[in-house]
Formats: C-alpha cells, sequence, structure tokens
C-alpha cells in the first residue's frame, strides 16, 4: 500500500514537452543569432533563437564547430581591463553597486550565452554533448580551455549534488537505458543484454546510477554491486557464469567492482564519491547485517610501474618476475602494495589513477589480491592483479583530510606488513 | 493507451529521499561549520554539514539570522584588491590559467557555500526561504544587497527556464497543493476550497503553474485562465457564482484574469513572461479555434494617479469625479486609457507595474472597462476599472523592443482614440 | 529511492482509453439490440451495441428502465423445465457433455446481457448504477428480485477480494476525490472540505479505501481512522476543532470511527471485514506500538429498544429516565450494554445492524460510553451513547463462528458485568 | 504536458501489496481446508486458508495435483438431482426464491472454491497456472473437463474484455517484461533479446498486447506490426536485418505479422479479436494516413493438406510438384488459394486453423504468396507460401455473420480468380 504520488510524477512533464520544431529561415548567421539570443530580443524569443542555434550547432562541421568556439572564445569573453577598474572601485568602496558592477563584468557574455540556450527541450544534453566536442577540439585549439571553464563552473551549477537523483536499475528496467549500460560500462566489458542481465537479475546483485531531472534518460555515472559473504578476492569468481546466488540473509559484504562514469561532457564534475556513500546508505537500510563496503578494482598503472623497477638493483628481479608471470602470488601482492604505497606522482599522491579516486574519498588500501582478473585487460595492466578499497564510514573524514593535506595513503596492518615483507623470488631464480 | 512512462517516473525519487536526520553534537559554531564545508572536510562530509547548518539557521532568531548573513557578506566576499590585479594580468596575458585565476576570484565564497548547503533532501527549499529572510532584514541593513546578488546569481541559474516544469492545475489536483493556491492567490482573493472549486472545475477553467524538480510541492507563479465567447470586460462576471459554464467548441478568447508569483525568495527571477507564453501555446493546442490571448488585469496605481491631478487645470475636474465615482463609464474608461498610456516614471516607462509586466512582454493596451471589479481591492485601487493586455504572438517580440529601448507603449486603435477624446463631465458640474 | 515501476503505471491505460463515441443511427429497439449483443453480431460489434445500448438506458426514463429490467427478468430468464431435464440427465450420466449442457442451461442470457454490456470504458460504473435504479424499481416490482440475484452474481464475481485495491486516503489526495469522500461519510457528517482537513490531514489521522481498478476513480467503502493514547470514549474529542494532534510515538490504539460504503449498486456485496483486517495490518506495520484495533461506533436502534422498554416492570422506569435524559451516565451505560447484548431479533442476532457488522467480523462488545456523541444524529438515535468493538485479531476467527452458528455475542468483562450492574435510577425517582 | 495521473497510479498499489507470508502449521488436510474455506471460517480467515492452500498446491506432485482435481471434480460438483427438483419447482412457480435456489444449487462449490482462494497476492495468477496443469493432466483423466468448465466460466468472468489492457511494448519497456515477449512468440521465433531489438526499436515497427489489472507482469496476448508502404507478400523481407526502415509519413499499410498467446491457463478465453480492432483504432489514431490493415500470416497445415491431394487425379500432379519445391510460383499461390478457400472440415469451416480465426473475425483471404518465408517452420508446413488476411472494417461484421452462420469465406476477387486460374505445372512434367 502506498500515499499519493502525485507531486513527484508530475516533474515528468518536464520530458514529456514534445519539442516544437521551429523551422529556421532567418537569414543571420550564428554569431548574430548568439548576440541576439544576449539582447532584448532574446528575453521574448529565446527559446526559438536557442532551438535554431542548437539545431545548427548540431549539424554543422568540426571546423565550424571550432569557429563557434572560438567566437564564443574570443568575442564573448570578459574586458579584463574594465574588470580590474570595477574590482579596483570595489575594493576603494565596497558598496552594493559596485559589487554588482564587479559581478557583472566578472561573468563572460558566453556563460549568460549558455544559460540562454537552455530553453528548449533536451538542451541540458546538447549542452553536455557540446562540451564533448569542445575537449576534443581543445587539443589542438589549447586557449579554449577559458571557454571550458565557463563550461565547467554552468554544468557545475546545475549538476549540483542536491538535484541529482539515484536510482536503482535492476532487470525491470527499460532495454533502451540498459542498452546504455552495456556501453557506458567501462570497467568490466558487458557483451550485451544477455551479459547484462547476470549483473543485475540475480538477488545478491546491484546497480545504482545518477540521474539529473534535465536528461532523465541518461545516466550519469553508475556502480555495481556485488553482495558477498567474505571480502572477494577475485573478479573472476563474481562474474562467473555459473555461480549459485547467495542468499540475501547471508550478505555480510557489499563490494563496488564497477564504477564507471557516462558523461564524457561532465568531466571534472566529480559523482563518483556521493555515489558510493549514498549506495552504502540505501544497501545499509535494505541489508542491516552488512559489515564492511569495500571495492574490487582494478590497478590499472602497475605493470608501467614494474617495467621502470625492473632497473632496480633491490625489488628489480621481483618486477621482472611479476611481469613474466613467474613470480609466486605472495611476491605479486606485495609488490601490488608497494605500488599502491609508495608510487608517487610529483605532488606526493600516487601514481594510480583509482588509488587516488578511492583514497581521496577517505577509504583505505585494504587488500590486493594475485590471479584476480583474467581478463585481457586485467592481465595486461596488473598481471591480474585486484585490490579492495574498504569504506569504513567511521573513519573516512579523517581519511580523507590526511590524503588531501599531506597525501597519506591510508592502509589496512595486511597492506602494511605486506609492504615491508621480504620477497620469495630470489635473484639468481633470474641470472640464470 | 500509453507508452511506457519508466524515466520521468525515476525522478520522482529526488523527492522520496527521506531527510537523514543526523545529531548535531557538533561543537563547532556555524561559522566555523561553515568554513568546514567550504574546505576539505566540505568534500567527504558536506551533506552532513550542510544538514546541520540549515537546521540551525532554521531554528534561530532574526538576531542570529542577521548576524549570519552579515557573517557572509564580510567574511565571505570576494578579495577586490586580488581581482583587481588578476584581471590585469589577465588583461595583458590572456592565458587559461590567468583566466581561471579570475574566474576563481571573482566567485566569493559565499556563493560557493550556498552552493554546497543544497545538498541534503530540500535544500533548496530552504535556500530561498533563507533568502526571503534576507530581504526582510536587507530594509536595516542595506549592505547585505551585495550577499543578496549572489542568492539572486545561483537561483537564476538553478531556476533556469529549461528547468521549469509547466503543470496543469485542476480539481483533481492535491488538496495540498490546492490549498497553497488558494493562500498565493495574489490578485483577486479565494475564499476557501469551495471557493477556488468554482475557478478549478468547470470546463471552460484552466489553471496552470510552474515547477521545479527540487522543489515539487511549490508552485513558483500560476495563472488562471478563463475561456470566453469574446473578450471580456468585467472580472465580476468571469467570477459570478451562478454563471453557466461555455462550452469548449464555443471558445474563442483565452482570458488571463490572474497571474500571481508564489516565492517571494524567488524576487527578481521572472516567470510570468514564459508561462504566459508556454500556456498560450497549450491552450492553442487544445483549443485551435482560440483567436484572442487577452489579460484581464487590474490597474493598481490609477487612484493614487488620479488624486495627483486632481488639481490640474484640464482634466482635474475628471479626475475629481472619477474618485468620487460621479463620472460617466466613457470618463472612467477615458482616464484609465491615459494613465496606462502616459503615466510615466522618470525612466519612461509607465507608472503601473501591471502595465511594465505585460508591455515588456510584447503585449499591447487592447481596452479599458469601466465597472469592472466590484470587490473592496478593486474599488479602492482604480474604481473598478480593469484593462485587457492582448498577447498578438506575431508582434510581441516587435512591441518587446519598442518598449524595452524606447518606452513606447503599443495601443490599440480604440486606446489611441480614447486618450484622445473629450471628455463628457463638464468642469461646472464639480464646481458647483 | 525507489525500484522502477513499470509495470503497475502501466495498468493506468486502463482508464485513458477515452470513450469513442459512436452514433446511435441504429433502428432496432433496444430489447432488439441486446439480443444482437447476445448474437453472432455481438462477438464482432460488442463494444459499440453495448455502448448504444448503455448510452440509451442512461438517457431513459424510469418508466422504460422498468420495462428494460422486465424485459430482461422475463425474456432473458432460463428455461427452467429445461434445465431440470437437463439436470436429471447429468444424474443419470455425469458426462462432461451432460455437464456443460446444465451450466450453459442454468445461466440466464441476462447475465451473458450483462457481462457483454462491460465492454466500453467505464461500463462497469454504470452497471453499478443501473443496478442503483433496479434495487430502487424492485420495490414496487418485488418480480425483479430475480434479476438482482443475476447482479448480484455478477459484481461478486467481478469484485472478488483479489480484485480490490487497498489505497489510503490523505490531503495529498485529488480534491475530485475528497468531494466524493465528503459525499458518502456516512456516520459522522462532514460539512465540507475544510471540515474533511481536519480528519485527514493531522498526524494521528488516517483514511483508508478500496477502489476496483475498473472504477478508479470511485471509492467503494472507506474507514476514518484515529490513533490515540488510549481508547477513547467519545466521538466529540475526536472530531475537536482544536485538539493537539499525538504524536505518533505516543499512539496506542487504533479507532475505526467511521466505516461508510459508497456504492449503493454494491449492496450485499460485503467489503467491510477485510478492509478493517487489512488497514489493520497496514497501520500494524507502521506503527508496531499499537496495541488495540477498536472501533467508536454509534448504536442505531438503541432509543427505538427503550422506548419498547419503557412499559416493562423491572427496567421500564430506567429506559424511560434514559430516554428522558434524566438518568446517570451509569445507567446509560448499562441499557447501552444491554441492548446490544440481549436485544435480539427472530432469529436470535442482536437487532443493532452495526453490532451485526462487527460482530460477524469476529469482534467483541468493549465498553460503551454516555455523552459520546452530542451531534443530532448521536441524541436522536442513542442518545449520545456509543460503543467500543474490540478486534483482537488471535480471537476473532473464534468469535464469528461463535456468533454466525450460535449468535453468541462476544463480550469484553468490563459489559458482562454492566449487563448484570443495578440500576442507580429508582422507580420512585420518575413516579413523582 | 500533462494532467493530473493520481488515480490510475494509485492502482499500482494492488501489485505492491506484499504477500505476507503465513506459516502453514495447519494439521488438516488440503481438502479439510478447502472445505474450511467454503465455511464460515472462509468468511474470516479466508485470505490465510487460501494462501496455505495454494502455498501447498504448487509445492505438490502431479500426483497429488491430479487427486486435488480429482477432489474437486467428484466432491464438490452439484447435486443434480436436487438442482432437477428445483428446477422443476421454478418453473411451476417461478418466485424469486426459487429462483434463487436454482442459482445457488446450479453453481458447483468447486466455482465458489476458486473464487474463495483469489484473495492473497498473485492469486489470480496462481490459478491461471493451476489450469495450466488442469489441461495436462485432463488428457488422462477426461473425466476432468466438467471442472474445467468450472475454471473456464470463472476465468471468462474476471477476463472479461472490460478488464482488458492494451499497452504498446517498445523498446523502453523493462527487459524482464521482453524476456517474456521473447519466451512467448509462437509465430516466428526469437533468439534472444538484441534480435527482439529489431521488432521493436524501429520507428516503423509496433508490438502491443493485453494485460489484467490482477496479473500486471503477464502479457495475455500480443501482436507484432510491421508499417509498411505496401502489402507486404514476404516475413523474410520485414524481418530483414538490414532494411532500412519507413518514414513514418511513408506508412500505407499496417501489417500484423505475429500474433501470440501468452497464457495456456487461458485457453479458450479469446482476447486476439479485440486486440486486432483495437491495435487498428490505434493505429489509425497515431498513423491517418493508413488504408490497409492486413496480416502476413503463415498457412500452417498446407502441406498436410496438399500430401492428401497428391492422389488426386486432376490436381495431384500440381501438389505433389508444389511439395517437392518444383511448381512454379504461379501455382504455389493457386495451391495455398485452393487450400484456403476449399479446403473444409466436417462442419464446412476451413481446416487451416489460422484462417478460421481471422475469417471468424471478419477478415477476407487477400492475397497468399510465394517463397514468404524461408525460415524451416514456412519451408516445412506451406514451402513458405504466407497469406494476407485483410480486415476492411466496414465489412468485417458481415464476412462475420456469413462465415458464422454459413461458413462463407470472403475473399478478394485476386483471390477468387486465382482458385479457377489453370495451372501451369503440366501433368507430364512429373510423370516422366
Amino acid at each position: 500500500m502506498q500515499r499519493n504520488r502525485f507531486l513527484p510524477d508530475m516533474l515528468s512533464t518536464l520530458f514529456d514537452r514534445s519539442r516544437v520544431k521551429y523551422k529556421d529561415n532567418d537569414p543571420r548567421d550564428t554569431a548574430q543569432l548568439c548576440y541576439a539570443l544576449l539582447s532584448e530580443e532574446g528575453e521574448v524569443s529565446g527559446q526559438k533563437l536557442a532551438e535554431v542555434i542548437l539545431d545548427r550547432y548540431r549539424a554543422s562541421s568540426d571546423e565550424d564547430k571550432l569557429a563557434f568556439f572560438q567566437f564564443m572564445n574570443e568575442e564573448l569573453d570578459i574586458d579584463a581591463s574594465k574588470l580590474a577598474e570595477l574590482a579596483t572601485e570595489y575594493a576603494d568602496n565596497p558598496s552594493a553597486e559596485a559589487y554588482a558592477s564587479v559581478a557583472n563584468e566578472s561573468a563572460p557574455k558566453r556563460r549568460q550565452l549558455l544559460r540562454r540556450l537552455n530553453q528548449p527541450s533536451g538542451a541540458t544534453s546538447d549542452l553536455v554533448n557540446m562540451r564533448v566536442d569542445l575537449l576534443r577540439l581543445m587539443k589542438d585549439a589549447p586557449e579554449l580551455a577559458r571557454s571550458d571553464l565557463d563550461f565547467t563552473l554552468l554544468l557545475r551549477s546545475w549538476f549540483n549534488r542536491g538535484f541529482l537523483v539515484l536510482k536503482q536499475i535492476d532487470w525491470d528496467a527499460p532495454a533502451s537505458l540498459l542498452d546504455k549500460i552495456v556501453a557506458y560500462e567501462a570497467v568490466h566489458e558487458i557483451d550485451d543484454l544477455d551479459d547484462l542481465r547476470r549483473r543485475l537479475s540475480p538477488p545478491d546483485r546491484r546497480c545504482f546510477a545518477f540521474f539529473h531531472p534535465a536528461m532523465p534518460d541518461e545516466p550519469l555515472i553508475f556502480v555495481e554491486v556485488a553482495l558477498t559473504a567474505t571480502i572477494p578476492g577475485s573478479v573472476d569468481a563474481l562474474l562467473s557464469e555459473d555461480r549459485a546466488p547467495l542468499l540475501a540473509a547471508d550478505a555480510r559484504a557489499a563490494v563496488f567492482y564497477s564504477i564507471s562514469n557516462c558523461q564524457s561532457g561532465l568531466k571534472g564534475i566529480s559523482f563518483g564519491n556521493l555515489l558510493i556513500k549514498q549506495v552504502a546508505k540505501e544497501l545499509a537500510l535494505e541489508f542491516p547485517q552488512l559489515n564492511d563496503f569495500v571495492t574490487l578494482s582494478p590497478i590499472p598503472r602497475m605493470n608501467t610501474w614494474l617495467l621502470d623497477q625492473t632497473s632496480d638493483p633491490v625489488i628489480g628481479h621481483v618486477a621482472a618476475a611479476v611481469l613474466a608471470g613467474e613470480a609466486p602470488p605472495e611476491d605479486v601482492r606485495a609488490m601490488a602494495a608497494r605500488y599502491l604505497v609508495e608510487a608517487k606522482r610529483g605532488n606526493g599522491t600516487p601514481v594510480d589513477p583509482v588509488a587516488r579516486f578511492h583514497l581521496g574519498n577517505g577509504a583505505e588500501v585494504h587488500a590486493v589480491h594475485a590471479n584476480a582478473d583474467s581478463s585481457d585487460n586485467g592481465r595486461y595492466q596488473s598481471g591480474g592483479a585486484m585490490v579492495n578499497y574498504l569504506y569504513d564510514l567511521s573513519v573516512v573524514e579523517k581519511n580523507h583530510e590526511d590524503f588531501v593535506l599531506n597525501a597519506k595513503v591510508a592502509t589496512s596492518k595486511s597492506i602494511k606488513a605486506l609492504v615491508k615483507a621480504p620477497f620469495k623470488t630470489k635473484p639468481e631464480a633470474l641470472a640464470s
């Protein structure tokens, strides 16, 4: 039995609004239309102007897109000299008027243009896709990074955490949405819908995604979860075709074994941290018996690092053995632990991007496993080794601060021991 | 028969999310919590911090609220000198890094604070209500206008037109929502639900509202519409208890007889223009036989203006007669027309705020009527006179530009004639 | 967070189906159309024929309706002689064919007609309303009871318990539905929507109704519930305008203080028993701390019975004093208890219809109260006395059987004591 | 923009009701529980009793199921002698009481049992599945046909046309539902979801199904439709993987190329006729430019019939040539036409079951095609020949009656000509 659902349902209208198609017989070029949209004409006819501009944009070539971005970048930039002047005035006399002038002058016209483009139905999605183009074209036109910053600021405001919608994705979800999950999966490839069924349908599997009200049929990010009796050491077992599902009552750990960002146009606007914590909360409500929330994560750059170590006089022979697939599992694990804990970038943070993500969220490096991912990609990047990051909600905040402020890597006792453990592989072994 | 509705419905989850209540046992004061929310701690524990701050805010006195706003206004302002410096650097060398520095420095920390406060369920509504407080407290603390500008900029971004949801409100709407319509009605007072039934239930009546996905049970603005056979000259007839409803097939005009903004916390973020045009589109789809889209509007400051005119040697006696209720209807209409067309503010725009709104949308002053609103308020402000503004979609854009750029008031031929017509009331008539 | 809702939502299509209107230019009279609907023509064009017949029926006079029912009653009856013959054959030789013949012959054509009429959208509601007419017209045409039996059998099959939908009605329900609750309330009158708000809106009030998928905007029966700290002795206090709502955590009793059947066309098809038990289950889930599920019920025929007792040599003077409003509360309660427990009809069941309903459901007479209902109706029927029936789920089944098989009235100890208690009112007291 | 959807949505509660699980510790055997359910105990504890009986049934062996059906068949039958007696009484004196006695006695207790079993959530589905068992077990126990008749009568009442819900199935439907479409497809096999995508996703394809509110996740019957520019002569082209979809504006024909019943437990309760007509109406609304509604149907028993004809002195050699795949297409078409028009059963109706279905709905045999279905099944049953049945709504009623009353097969002119056309295959050709 449920209560009325009038109000939420009402919102569906946002997406019903069939896009009324205007004929584009406007003789003005796109730049002129952009100026019109920014002018008084835009106040009254903004929806129509926005639609024509977006339609033209979608139909245009890369060359024309580049020209459009360069127009935004140069013509619709701030007037920095004037801003400097106004800021100085405000510093001298912090009046409301002076502040308004600063605020106004510091927001470039292109930001206003993007805001006004967001009027037709579906425009938010168009703008996210526009940024996909921008990021691509920016590679050869680095000056466009200024425009990209405005995209980022605007999208960050619109995709504010308070507007995200958490949604469970199961086998009752629309096939059209599931097609997207198959396409967006970035960690452990999914072949097709029948393959996806194995990850969604069993009672000990979960999948959750964030959505935004203005892009209701596009997931922003999703995570796949396995409920297990113990913290698992291999994704092969998790994804095995012929395993028997666990009874819900026996679940003790929730394993986040795959997290995929879906919208490259939202690069730099991070949802993963929030997703993991929100999903952990949901699961804790549904399964109060859960003890551990962990990931089972890849170790993407381990082999690259190992290669660099092969010339190291102390551990070079072990690195080589691991790379050759000839090291005992203990040594694979020890090298994985060292890589995660000790391999750092210039700024002191770990080389491994997945490690940076989870450590940045406040997780700890909990356990490493050899022979955990036998896929081609798994073998290639880490010789099949994987890692569990543990989310202990009572310490994530402290871990996060230690990591951000001091680049401190949180580790379990067993990882600490592993880093210091002597290797089994003997130098001679390779010399021969 | 309908198609699947999976995706829209999914969004309802935004509002289902029951607000998990954190206990507020944080020893820090609110300013400290705000700094924490802005810091690394906010990255990980933002939802909890935001909730505690919002809870404390709601429970605080006006004095404390004022202190909170002053904290934001002073402590979380921009560093204008630094901004001036960075802007000058950017003017000299427009690199992406320099631009990012300017953009970063020009956004005050309070704006970031507000953005991060928008994490718990219901926070958007809290922030809109916070601005209601700010606008009230600002009267005695005008310097807070700087903070208000940041509220405005943020809310304008969040309540972007592309995120608004148009919804028809009829007698099948939830009683809890209808209670709000009764409360928010600002033009022609509604006594109670039974009174509202007369405006929603008949087949020749419509009501539409805009909503925002993050405040699904709060209308932002609504308009009440009557379908009529001809352009009506009196709201008394429209709202009469014992009228017989018109057959839909006989409708030729859609009369927008009441528009009410609901959220004073969204002051300055205009939805009315868009609402009228969107509703006109919806109605044109449902009733292709409609010829005219007009308002039947009050003339709020007519009597104030008439009072000023009583000493005028030429029209003073007519103004007095109209105020005394002794003028013939022709003269009431003539004075109403003159007021709307000729009474201007310093900047050349009409004195009448309702006129400014509709003329600014591109409507024309179409017709005026005496004895059209016999309510106390109607008699008090305009002696019962009312006006139709006509929305002719083929010329609204031109009218809008003429009005904004040249303060030109669009008028129908009959209004033009009325402004020039001689009065019936003779000067002697009053002298005696 | 919620799971997908595709499938349930899909059912809404049942009610979207706009009734396609056929023009009725059929030259045949209604009886001929009924035969056509029963014939091969009905197989293909049933929906159209059914719609024409139902349209004609709705537009017809009582006289024509009576003629229609008489046509059904006489022309579409069973052929009893043939049925007798076939039944005899089956008794001799119980073959499947013989059984089919009996089944076929025993179902009168009018039942098939009603079934085939149920094709257009909204037809189920039309048929329920048709029975309302039948029950009315039957008063002067008792032979129509045969047709009414077929209506009853068919509606009982369609409104099978497995098809009923329990729905909570709160202040978020559509105003159009709440109008019906106001209209259908049969126990404690509701003035208007503002009056209803007091029964739905407070957090310690609940209302539940049964619906049928084919009549989604028509409640079948509803019950109003008050959550209270103790079993209440007065409906006046429950419905008081200025009471403060109870905190949910303090609720110990759920009081069913009003049950109303909504569809007189479903007379004889009982939902009340199921409703009370289902609602009790729902409430027990939501408020595990609830101890008691009781009614606070009127005692409709108590005063009629008292009037009959005034000539009784033993209790006559007490009955007279109670009727005169001059008896002490103890004696009012004692007489109410005697009435409920001892006043019986010819078949041994209680005179009181409300008592028969709750006792038939397995409830017990738990407590009686004087001055509990000060409304006109309450005073008129029982001098303001009311009764609590207690639903103790552990004994309802036993109580029900004792009541149905042996007409045994289940009572609490205090009621038992009350029945035997001596009266305070002295015979002399009245003699003077 | 849409209107409120409160009421329909409300019905979803029917399926939300999580089945509360009772522990079955009842010492009585199932027959005793059935008698209890039919007794007074059933009035109060019906839901629990029904659930225990259904749970036991589901868990029981075929042997036990057979015993259960035999119990229903024998113990819960009518008392035919008594019925004969009562019917005779009613024939003599048609009083309402006598009629009630007849009605009561003529409804066997097993029908009441089934009705009372339909109380727990999901019970309707259980009862439909129970009939699947019955139909299977009946093959060796033909006397159970009597019980099956009661199942049929009850299910026909519950699955009355007025309660069916038409639903479009597209690629936004839940994957779990699409799995069922794959499984239930009975005409042109679907390999998996990726194969189904080709039938649902393109804009010129449609699929519709009927559902019942009490079995919301189970389609009852579905039809697949192709929108085409002309009436197609081959299903191979329709289902081709690499075809380009038609523009909606170019669609002139709607082709029902596959109709599948999903619930064998609803055998004998026909939905196909209604489905085709309702879908035709929906499509005509969406695509007013459609001229023709046709099927593209298999000819299931054509080859069996051809085999019988091989010894025919006149057409035997043609039949043999067709069977051998050596006849020219003209002769294949001519033989198909003859088979459909002339091959009759004892009662004068066509041998072909698909022909009987569509002709019974009022369609005509419109055109036949050779080499239209190259699947194994298509080749096996008809040498790849297929047929279009045309639904011309202006004559379906007349055609239906002619078919039912006179077994007249409606045919197009071209089919009439084809039946009379001389064959190209010469007798000699085969003799050699």
